[in-house]
């Protein structure tokens, strides 16, 4: 216990299924509270059941109200299931995440349901940052299934991807241009397809079409002879406002984690982001070391002196680092 | 000089108008070569001359039509041109860049214009780590005017708006929703729009909408007073193909670049550049001293205990950062 904040406390009652206690402690991550070390060393022993689901895709899809219907369906099997909904927003997009949240208000009443809505922007490292922690709470306290929902556009897609156990990418039917630009850097990054609103016209051209983009990208012998071993993304239909298409989505996902497990895919996509966020946070202490050495101000010498061509950008980072390595022997005990 | 490599010898080239000797110096950069730092200090210098004009936008919208119109204007004004073609390409729009890199082939016997692309898929740091390096070559070696355009998926442009003196966002008529959708994260790093193909159907439309998202992203204060001070980005139209309102374009980033540089704005863009720049060197250095440290494998250690629920990632981090500094005590000499 540090300070005011009971850790332990708020991590007993967030595993009772109290939705405050929740809040609290993923309050504390995304504030990079003092104590957010602390929550982090004693959720980690608790880590490691949850399944946690990315569901990605560019605005317009349907992404809320399926991955409301998810939530549902993954409740009738008695699952708890906490949601982060990442919001990568721009002052343009707030209406509309507003209007999000409020239709996730469904399940507002169900104590096995919490939801989060993250906002990253602005933030140093953004989605990377923010979102491990909270993942990693809410596998502490007890969640079965950890669904991470992002307004998918660009860079954020593949950060959640790199974060999840499993990618879902939900796209819909005519959608132009924009789709099949989009689709280029989705293929890589989804596990499985999701074609929503599949009520719609065009949806089976888009069902086509995926599946011929995923038959290109996978290399010629996988095709021929058809390894067990590999996982070729599925592309299925939903309509998430009837809840059509759900329940084969969650048989999928299950087929997919049987299939993870098996063949080591899912330990090591576990290990790697793990990896990343560790250095990650290296990486972030260092960069706050070198910002407490030089106050600020000697980053804004140096920079000047690039700007000016009196000194080149090596130059200058190597006179920060030398820096540093200057304090750590000063202010660290010897070896 | 530094092994077989005579970076002085390239750069009087490069300044001298040949081509290849250009070339070369990019290669270095572009494959961490260990003669990058001494192009980087031999250029330093002679840098702080060229203006680096950002052209972004999603795919289809003619960005290369417009690229390459845009240098026969700026050759014609008499400026040296150099382009860099920054390509976050995924192995799905191989055959669209190819196709870029053909039309760009009209300039390929004017020796004032130099055009190379850079692949940034994969590499550590991306956009962010090669091309400003590659930039400060360019503009060492003397040309006037840096185009750099990037194929806008996502993060990218966000990166070359934070790497050009002014960015121009190209859009084109009819896109639908993949466009509005786009428009949210394009509106806040545009200086200046251009709805591309304004000959097709919804030009006019598309200029009205544009206009109206970037009026209400302007705080109303300033809607209210017009602070001379204050850059409103305007929204011009091309047919690039033909050139019509190419002249336009040129006339107002002239404009805006005497309003930066009165302004401050300039400057203040080339230094928070330069010290990104130098952070990211400080940074990556760091990084690869901590992998050297543990061989890679005491990452992997520390990763798996983190799996395993039996360390937390910043119990983890704090292990990785002792041994840093561990290693920069017994290995650096005494300050």
């Amino acid at each position: 216990m540090t300070g005011s904040v009971d850790v332990a406390d708020l991590i007993r009652q967030s595993r009772e299924g109290r939705a405050r206690a929740v809040a609290r402690l993923i309050s504390l991550v995304e504030d990079a509270s003092p104590v957010l070390r602390e929550v982090s060393a004693e959720v980690a022993p608790l880590t490691g059941h949850a399944r946690v689901v990315g569901i990605t895709g560019p605005p317009g899809v349907g992404k809320s109200t399926a991955t409301s219907a998810v939530v549902r369906a993954l409740r009738q099997q008695g699952n708890r299931v906490g949601v982060l909904a990442i919001d990568p927003s721009s002052p343009f997009t707030g209406g509309a995440l507003l209007g999000d949240r409020i239709r996730m208000q469904d399940h507002a009443l169900d104590t096995g349901v919490f939801i989060r809505s993250m906002a990253t922007r602005g933030r140093l490292g953004g989605v990377a940052w923010a979102t491990p922690p909270a993942i990693r709470v809410l596998d502490g306290v007890g969640f079965d299934v950890v669904l991470v929902e992002t307004v998918g556009v660009g860079q954020s897609e593949v950060e959640i991807a790199g974060l999840a156990d499993v990618t879902v990418v939900l796209l819909a039917p005519g959608m132009g241009d924009g789709v099949q630009a989009a689709k280029a850097g989705i293929l890589e990054i989804g596990d499985v397809f999701v074609v929503n609103k599949a009520d719609r016209e065009g949806a089976q051209a888009a069902v086509r079409d995926l599946r011929q983009m995923i038959s290109l990208g996978t290399p010629r012998e996988a095709r021929a002879y058809e390894e067990p071993a590999r996982w070729r993304p599925p592309v299925l239909t939903t309509v998430a406002s009837t809840g059509q298409g759900v329940d084969e989505l969650l048989d999928t996902l299950e087929r997919y984690q049987q299939w993870a497990e098996g063949s080591g895919e899912l330990r090591g996509r576990r290990l790697r982001r793990a990896q990343r966020e560790i250095e990650t946070i290296a990486m972030t202490a260092l960069r706050e070391r070198m910002g407490d050495l030089t106050d600020g101000r000697r980053l804004d010498e140096l920079a000047a002196a690039v700007v000016d061509g009196r000194l080149d950008p090596y130059g200058a980072a190597d006179e920060m680092l030398a820096a540093l390595a200057a304090s750590s022997r000063s202010s660290d005990p010897p070896a």
